[in-house]
């Protein structure tokens, strides 16, 4: 039994930072469920924008699709009424202060996906071919916003439940385009070149172990992760090595559809509907062809199940109660009909 | 007014890493308010181990203060029932699989401190000396676990309130010893060794904008950072450059008491009470004497008024919408009978 365990403390080369394990501070692995229901999020469906008949209410759309329908529309793209960076302000050079502070302007792009023109429909209720199409969607807006000079990074992520972050209950995701490369992307390109250079190959593709799978399909391989952060998170991997999302094409879209529906019914089967978090990690826009060997795009999912407290907050290292092969024994075994 | 006013990206050489200020994503900084009340968390007076009387339900204590005193101790350090690493196994050497993957043995220690014998008192609602018996106990504790080789890193850290990962309602901090340097640690220590190499000073020692300071005691100056992570960060700096927070003596301690006091209440009164984290950011403890010169301990406060979102969770770059010089002169103006 889990349990009975000695903790362990684990790291791979794709993040190379340490996580605590402690079977001995959790329940057993399949008696993990999520306290907060994901369903409870603060705007209700009568006043809610992202819902068909109320676009007038949502700042100004990019593109849907399909592109020429009008209440019929499955996706669409937005711009966030409250970004985060500003589309309006011109980028400028960065400012140096004394004490090695820098300043940048706040440019760039904050963009919301809809992924349904229907209240009460989550990601994981669409059918695989309407989840390819919210991943084509993605796909077409980061092609877009790799026309901008100034964008060198694109972070695709969705906030599912309101203790997961989510202020909209209606199923979206959002894109946010930066003037810079993000803390974590640049450590985990650091972590993966030492990698490489030591041993010639990429770290993800090496990752193969059977205990940790969850599932494979043509395109695909979802795992927990040797050394995952949090309990049950999820990495959907490519077969094929590529550096960066959006370079699916419709096929692989299509299957990685269904494998995003498998795994989030199962999630929410074992852990009883959880809040989490998507995000797609995926390499900076003008990586270099030096850079390609070592870059592997994946998907991570992360149910929202224990609290981060101050160790976490001040040390950058997560405890981790349950133990990454039994969480994948867990979600290989719950059945979907 | 602050809505007005443009996103900014900034980062500083202590942590290195940029964070997104976004005024527009937030109301004016002065009514900025805690959604859930600190004062909610499980357990309740009569059941709980931590309160005087009850010492028997604890795991083993390791020292308390005054050493003599029966029912009326002031501070006890215990270890903790759940441990996330074993103070009983032996230290083993890492072991190496394919793909980079790392592990290692969990053995560490991992303590709770309890800072009164009465349920009802908080932190904040001691005198400035009881804090700083509190903070001469975690002294204490670290030096006492500096004498074990293999401990590597001592983590202080305080978790008040559910929602900033206290499972437990009285009042209480937690000290973890690792086998390793955890990532922001390393992280820090990097960047402040490269600046430190082209500028010739330590980042924190140059820390002197006035309009990001709180308020100046004999030895503390208590701001909030330049690239503050979160809304209404506080760190509280010692004035004379020193790697360690053990290093601290009774004249400090007790100086340090009234600030901590002082910051807790003015971020009690202007935030309602919000949930909050305290993280002792110290160097090491085998500090090269090479790295002492870059190497300035400090705490941070951190009040939970935001939710994070996958944006933060993938990236590891924070949208904070306050920015730091408004929070600062927010605080600098609340007043403390
Ligand atoms: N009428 C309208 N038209 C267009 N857009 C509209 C709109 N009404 C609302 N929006 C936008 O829709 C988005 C919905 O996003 P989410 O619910 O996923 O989380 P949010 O961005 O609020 O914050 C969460 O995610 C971020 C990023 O992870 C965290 O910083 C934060 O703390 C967390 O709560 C918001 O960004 C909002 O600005
Ligand atoms: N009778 C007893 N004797 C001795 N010790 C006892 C005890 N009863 C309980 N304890 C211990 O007291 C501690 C209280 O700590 P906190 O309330 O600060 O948070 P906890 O460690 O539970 O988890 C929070 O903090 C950690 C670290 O930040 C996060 O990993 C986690 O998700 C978050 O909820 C617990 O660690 C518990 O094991």
């Amino acid at each position: 039994m889990a349990t009975s365990r000695s903790p362990e403390i684990r790291k791979d080369a794709v993040h190379n930072r340490w996580v605590i394990f402690s079977p001995a501070r959790a329940r057993r692995p399949s008696d993990f469920k999520s306290k907060t229901d994901a369903s409870s999020t603060a705007n209700t469906h009568t006043e809610c924008p992202f819902c068909a008949g109320h676009e007038h209410e949502c700042a100004p759309e990019i593109f849907r699709f399909p592109p020429e329908s009008t209440l019929d529309w499955k996706v669409r793209v937005i711009q966030n009424l409250y970004p985060a960076l500003s589309r309006d302000l011109e980028p400028l050079n960065a400012e140096r202060g004394g004490g090695g502070q820098v300043t940048l302007r706040g440019s760039g792009f904050h963009d919301v996906v809809i992924e349904s023109p229907a209240h009460p429909v989550h990601l994981a209720d669409l059918s695989p071919p309407q989840i390819a199409d919210v991943l084509l969607a993605y796909k077409k807006r980061i092609d877009q916003l790799r026309g901008f000079d100034s964008i060198k990074f694109v972070q695709v992520f969705k906030n599912h439940g309101a203790t997961a972050g989510a202020s909209m209950s209606h199923s979206h995701s959002q894109i946010l385009a930066l003037p810079v490369i993000p803390p974590t992307a640049s450590a985990r390109i650091q972590s993966m070149k030492e990698h490489f250079e030591q041993s010639g190959e990429c770290a993800i593709c090496q990752v193969k172990q059977e205990d940790l799978s969850i599932h494979e399909s043509s395109h695909f391989r979802s795992i927990v992760p040797f050394a995952a952060t949090f309990p049950f998170e999820i990495w959907i991997i490519p077969h094929h090595h590529s550096a960066h999302f959006h370079n699916i094409d419709p096929d692989m879209a299509s299957d990685l559809g269904g494998v995003l529906k498998l795994m989030l019914e199962k999630m929410s089967l074992q852990l009883k509907n959880p809040p989490y978090n998507m995000v797609m990690h995926s390499a900076p826009l003008r990586t270099e062809s030096t850079e390609l060997p070592f870059s592997h795009w994946f998907i991570q999912i992360v149910p929202q199940l224990t609290v981060v407290g101050g160790f976490e907050l001040g040390t950058g290292c997560y405890i981790n109660p349950v133990l990454p092969e039994d969480a994948a024994k867990v979600l290989r075994e719950v059945s979907i009909q």
